[in-house]
C-alpha cells in the first residue's frame, strides 16, 4: 500500500501581484514549497511526491527538479481538477495526502501525525480542520457522532452555522480509488464554473463513506498565504521559531526580532549574533564565533573563534580565528585563511588567502592566491580587469605589499618580496625582492609662503 | 456655505523636550501638521485651512507657506483662545471642524464622515468622541436621548461618571457664527487661567443647542501626541499601516518590523525590500526591483529591475537595470544611468553616468560628466577640489580608467581613451589616446635575501 | 544591625550551553551580575555584598573586583549549601537578602521596598512572591492568617494547590543568626542530593518564626534566565523599558524596537536616534545630535550638534559640530575636533584631529596628530605600519594633503604645506612647501584609433 502527497501548485496567485507563480514565491529566500517538500520528506510519511503545475510550470519545475513527479494542469478548473490531473501518476492501492502548495508553515510533525491518525482511524477521508476564533470566510465543520457531515462555506451557512470555530484547512487525506472515482462525480455547477475538491465531501457522504477530522492544534500552521502581507506574517511566525530554537541550543541574540535567519542555517554553540544581521542559505557558523551587527551572509562557511562586524559575506568561506570588517565584503569564491584580517573597506572576490593574511583596509583582492604571512597594504589593489578579460595575481609567502600599490595582473610575486607603497606592478617580482616603481619626493620650500594656497592645486 | 478647518498649532510642547514647536515635530520625517494638512486635502471637505500659530510660529509658517491661512496667538490662553484668534478669518457662514495639530493619525475617511454626519444631522455642534477601554484622565462624555449633555472632565467626574468610556477627542465641528459668540461667553475662570474651548459645549447647552456626537471606531486615530514616547507608538502604528498597504498592493518586504517607510514613498509591484531598510522622502521605487538590506533611501527615484544592497541614496537617481552596492554612496545629484554597475566603497556626488558605467570598487566621482560605456578604476578618483573651489570632470565614451587614477579636475577625458593605472593626471587627454604618467618598476632582487624585512619599509 | 545581600552566583548555568558562568553572561554587554550590584547599590538598603562563587569563580571575581566579598562553594551541593559558605563572612547581627544572580531585573526600587516590608514586619523570613497566570514549575505560596505556611514544589503539589497563583520568586530576607543554625537543619534527602535554600521555610515553620511575603507587584522582575531564549526575552524588556524611558526625556527614536541601547549609555535632550543603531558601554551622546542609521557606538563620548549616519564608533570622541559617516569607522582612540567633517570609507585610529579637519572619502588615519585647518584628501593613507612596527603621521595647521597620497611615517608634515596629489613621501615636508612625487603625464595620441581597446592594459 503505497502513500502519496499530491501538492496544488498550479495556481497563479493573482494577489500576490508579482511574476512567479505563487508557490514558487521566497520565504526566508526559500520557495514556499520547498518548505512542504521538505517537512514532507522529514516525516517519513509519504512514498511519493506528485506536484500539480499549471501557471508557469517550468519555474516550479526547476526549483524542485526530480525531486517529485509533476501533473500537469493546463486550465485551471478548480482545485478538484486539479486533483484529478494526478490520476494517472496514483497507480497504486492506498491513500494521499493532499496539500495546498502555499502551506509553508505544515510540519513534518503535523504531516505525520495526520497520517498516523488516518490509518488508524481507518477512514475513508480525513480532513484537515483547526479551531480559530474568527472562522469568517472559511469552511466550517459540521460534526456528528464524531463524523463529519459536511462542510459549509461561509456563503451557504446559516447564522447556526457561522458559530461554529472548526474550520476545513484546506489538507485532505484520502483513499486513492475512492478519491478519483468520487472526483468524476463533482460538478462545476457554481458561480466560477469551478470544479471544488471540497465538494468530494458531499460525494463521500452519499455514498455513507466514514470521514472525520484531524483537529491541527496550531491554527497557524495551515496559514494559507495569499498575499505579500500574509507572506511576511508567516514569515514572522517562521522567522521567531527559528530564533528561538537557535537560542535554545547555546546561541546568544541581541535583539533577536531584528535577527532575521533562514531555515536551512546551522549555527553552532557559544555563537553570538548582534542586532540587524541576515543569515540565509546553506550557511553554517561554528562555535565561539561574533556576528554583527549589521551583518549579511548567505550560503557561506564561518569557521570557529571569527569575528565578522558590519559585513557581507556571499558564497565564501571564513576560517578559524579570523576577523571581518567592519565594512567588509567577501563577494563570491572567496577563502579566507586562518588568523587573517580583513579590514575595513575591504573587498574580496574569487580570492584564496592563507594563514596569517592581513588586508586591513580599502583594499581590492580579485582572482588572487595569497600565501602565508602576506601583508596587503592600506588602499592596495590587484588590477585583473582590463576592460575585456580578468587576470589572476599570484603573491607568495611573506610578501609585504605597501598601501596604495597597484599589482597589474598577469602578475606573480614572490615568496618573500616586498613592495613599496604607492608602486604600480607590471612586472612579476622574483622571491626576496624589493619592487618599487615611484618617483622621487621634491619639497618645493617656501612655495606658499606669499602665495594663496589654491594656486597650489595639484 | 463655506467649511473651515482651524487647526491648533500654537503651542510649546513642553513635554517634547525638543527645540521645534510640538506640531512642527517629524513624524518619519514629515511634521505632523502636514499629516493633517494632507489629509483635509485629500477628505475634499473643507474650503479652507486656517492654521492657528503662536509658539515659533515662522517655523509652522516655513513648513505650510501658502497652503494655509494663518491666524496669530501671541500669548498662549487656552484653546479657546486660540480658536478666537481665528474669527477674522472665518468671514462667511457654514461650519468648522477644529482639530488639535498634534493629531496626526487622524485621516481623510474620519474628516470626511465627521463633516458629513455633522450636516446630516443639522446639529450646532459636533463632539467626535470614541470609546476607550481605560478612560483616566480624558474627558468623559454624558449623553442623555442621543443628545450630549456634557462633557465632565477627570477632576470634577463622580465615581459614576468615571465609569463612563466614551471620551472627548477635542475634535469639534460647529457652527461658525454660533462658536465665535460662544467663545466670547468663555472664562478662564479656572485654575490654569486658561480659556479652555470644551466650555463652549456649557455654553451651548445653556443656549439649548443642537449638540451630539460622532463617534470615532478606532481610537487610535485621534491619539494626541504630548511626548516622544507617545511619538514613536504613533509612528508604529503608522509604519505598519504603511507597510500592510505597501505588502498588499504587490511588494515583498522580508521581516517588515524592520522596515521603515515614510508616508510619500510610492513602491511599484514586484519589488522586494529587505530587512532594515529605511526609505523617506518623495522616493519612487520602480518595478521588479530589489531594495536592501540595511539600505537608506531619500528623495530619490529608483528604476525599473535595479538591485541596492547596504547603500545610501539621497536626492539622486538610479535608472532601469543598474546594480548600486553594497557599501556605496549616492551623496546628492547623482544621475546614474541604465546597466551601470556602482559597487564597494564607491562615492558619487553631483554626477551624471551614461549607460553601461562601471565603477565597481573604491572609486569616488564628484562634478563629473560620464559618458556611455566608461568603467571608472578601482581607486580611482575625480579630484574635484584645491581646497578652495570645486572644478568638473568630463568623461567621453568608452572610456577606460585604469586604477588609483587621479583626474586633476578641471579635466577632459575624450571618447575611446585609456588612462593607466596609477597615474595622475592634470592635462586634457584627448581622444583614442593612452594617457600615463608613472615610473618604470625596478626590482631590486635579492634585497631581502640576508636581511630583515621590516628594513625594507618603504 | 548589619544588612547584607548574599548574591548566588556559583552555577554553571549547563541549559545556556556557553563557556562563561552564567551570572557573567551579558545583557545588553553588561553581565547580568552587575546589573544585581548595581541595583542593590543604588538601593542603599544594604551594608556589605557577599557573593557565592563556584563554577569558573575567576571569571566572576574579574568581573566584580573588589565591589563585593567573595564566598567559595567548591562543590555545587544546591542553593542552601551556597548560602552556608556564606556564612563566616555574615558576622554581624542583622539580616540579609538573598538573590540569585541570574535575576538582572530585579530593580532598586523593590530591593529597597522589600528591606523596608521586612523591617516594619518584624518578620524573622519574608520571602518575596509574585502573583503568576501560568504558574505551573512554581513553588507554590501556601499562606494562612497572612502568614506563609508553606511553599510547595511542583510534584509535591495538590491538584487544590495547583490552583494557587501566588509563586515563590527565589528571593529571600532573613534574620542572619537564624538562618545559619537553620541551614544546618537542611537535609539533602532527595532526588538530586542538593541542600535546598527553599526548606528553610519548613525549618522556620517548626520553629514557630515569623514568615510572611513581599509581594512582587510585576512578575517579570523575578525573571531567572536559564537560556539564551530567556535571556532574549530580559533583554527585550529591558530594552523597551530604557528606550521609553529615553524618549519621555527628550529624545526622539524613529522606530525604537530596532533600536538598542544599553544600561548605562546618557543621552542629552533634543537628540534623534535613526533605525537601527546599537548603542553600548559608557557613551554618552550630547544634544541637538543625530545618529544612525545604522550605526554602531561603543564606549565612545558624542559631542553636540554632531551627525552621525552609518558609521561605527568605538572607544572615541567626537567633539561638537562634527559629522561622521555614512560609513566611517572611528576604531579605538579617535578623538575628532569640532566642525570636522569624516566622510564615507574613512578609517581613523589613534589620531587626534583640530578643528575644521576634514577626510571625506576612502582614507585611513593611524597613528597620526593633525592640526587645525587641514584637509585630508581622497584616497589618502597614513602609511603607520611596516610589517613590524607603528610609526607616527605629524601633520601641522593649515595643511592640503591632495588625493591618493601616501605619507610613510614617520613623517611630519608641518604648517601651511600642500602635498600634490598622487605623491608617495617618505621625507618630511617643511612648513608653506609645496611637496611632490610623481611623474609626468604623456598622452600617446591616436594610440587607439585602430586598435582594439583591451591591448591597452596598463
Amino acid at each position: 500500500m503505497k502513500k502519496y502527497a499530491i501538492i496544488l501548485a498550479a495556481g497563479k496567485g493573482t494577489r500576490m501581484k508579482t511574476d512567479l507563480p505563487k508557490c514558487a514565491y521566497p520565504l526566508l529566500k526559500k520557495p514556499m514549497i520547498v518548505y512542504i517538500i521538505e517537512n514532507l520528506t522529514k516525516s517519513q510519511s509519504v512514498d511519493e511526491i506528485i506536484t500539480v503545475v499549471g501557471h508557469k510550470k517550468e519555474v516550479i519545475k526547476n526549483i524542485l527538479n526530480s525531486r517529485v513527479s509533476y501533473a500537469d494542469q493546463d486550465q485551471q478548473l478548480g482545485t478538484g481538477h486539479a486533483v484529478l490531473m494526478a490520476k494517472d501518476l496514483v497507480k497504486e492501492e492506498g491513500y494521499s495526502i493532499i496539500l495546498p502548495g502555499d502551506m509553508p508553515l505544515i510540519d513534518d510533525l503535523v504531516i505525520k501525525e495526520a497520517m498516523a491518525y488516518h490509518e488508524s482511524t481507518r477512514n475513508d477521508l480525513t480532513v484537515v480542520s483547526t479551531f480559530v476564533d474568527e472562522p469568517d470566510g472559511y469552511g466550517r465543520i459540521i460534526m456528528k457522532n464524531e463524523q463529519l457531515q459536511a462542510i459549509v462555506e461561509e456563503k451557504d451557512a446559516s447564522e447556526q452555522e457561522k458559530e461554529i470555530k472548526e474550520i476545513n484547512t484546506g489538507i485532505y487525506i484520502v483513499d486513492n480509488q475512492m478519491l478519483f472515482e468520487g472526483l468524476n462525480l463533482i460538478s462545476d455547477n457554481n458561480a466560477q464554473h469551478e470544479y471544488y475538491l471540497t465538494d468530494i465531501v458531499k460525494v463521500f457522504k452519499s455514498q455513507k463513506k466514514r470521514i472525520s477530522t484531524f483537529i491541527l492544534k496550531k491554527p497557524f500552521k495551515a496559514m494559507g498565504i495569499n498575499d505579500l502581507y500574509a507572506l511576511s506574517q508567516a514569515e514572522a511566525i517562521l522567522r521567531h521559531n527559528i530564533n528561538k530554537e537557535i537560542m535554545r541550543s547555546g546561541v546568544a541574540m541581541i535583539n533577536p526580532d531584528t535577527i532575521t535567519i533562514g531555515d536551512n542555517v546551522v549555527i553552532e554553540e557559544n555563537v553570538t549574533i548582534s542586532p540587524n544581521c541576515y543569515i540565509t542559505g546553506n550557511s553554517h557558523i561554528k562555535k565561539n564565533t561574533f556576528i554583527g551587527p549589521s551583518t549579511e551572509i548567505h550560503n557561506s562557511i564561518i569557521g570557529e573563534n571569527v569575528k565578522i562586524q558590519h559585513s557581507l559575506i556571499f558564497n565564501s568561506e571564513v576560517k578559524d580565528n579570523t576577523t571581518v570588517g567592519p565594512f567588509a565584503h567577501l563577494r563570491d569564491g572567496a577563502i579566507i585563511g586562518t588568523k587573517n584580517r580583513i579590514g575595513n573597506f575591504v573587498e574580496i572576490k574569487k580570492t584564496i588567502t592563507g594563514d596569517n593574511f592581513k588586508a586591513s583596509h580599502l583594499a581590492y583582492l580579485g582572482d588572487a592566491e595569497v600565501g602565508n604571512n602576506v601583508n596587503f597594504g592600506c588602499g592596495s589593489i590587484t588590477v585583473n580587469y582590463d576592460g575585456t578579460n580578468k587576470y589572476k595575481t599570484l603573491i607568495g609567502d611573506d610578501v609585504f605589499v605597501g598601501c596604495n600599490a597597484n599589482l597589474i595582473a598577469p602578475i606573480q610575486i614572490e615568496d618573500n618580496s616586498t613592495i613599496a607603497a604607492g608602486s604600480t606592478l607590471n612586472k612579476n617580482v622574483p622571491k626576496d625582492s624589493l619592487a618599487i616603481a615611484r618617483s622621487y619626493q621634491v619639497n618645493k620650500e617656501n612655495y606658499f609662503k606669499n602665495k594663496s594656497k589654491s594656486n597650489g592645486k595639484k
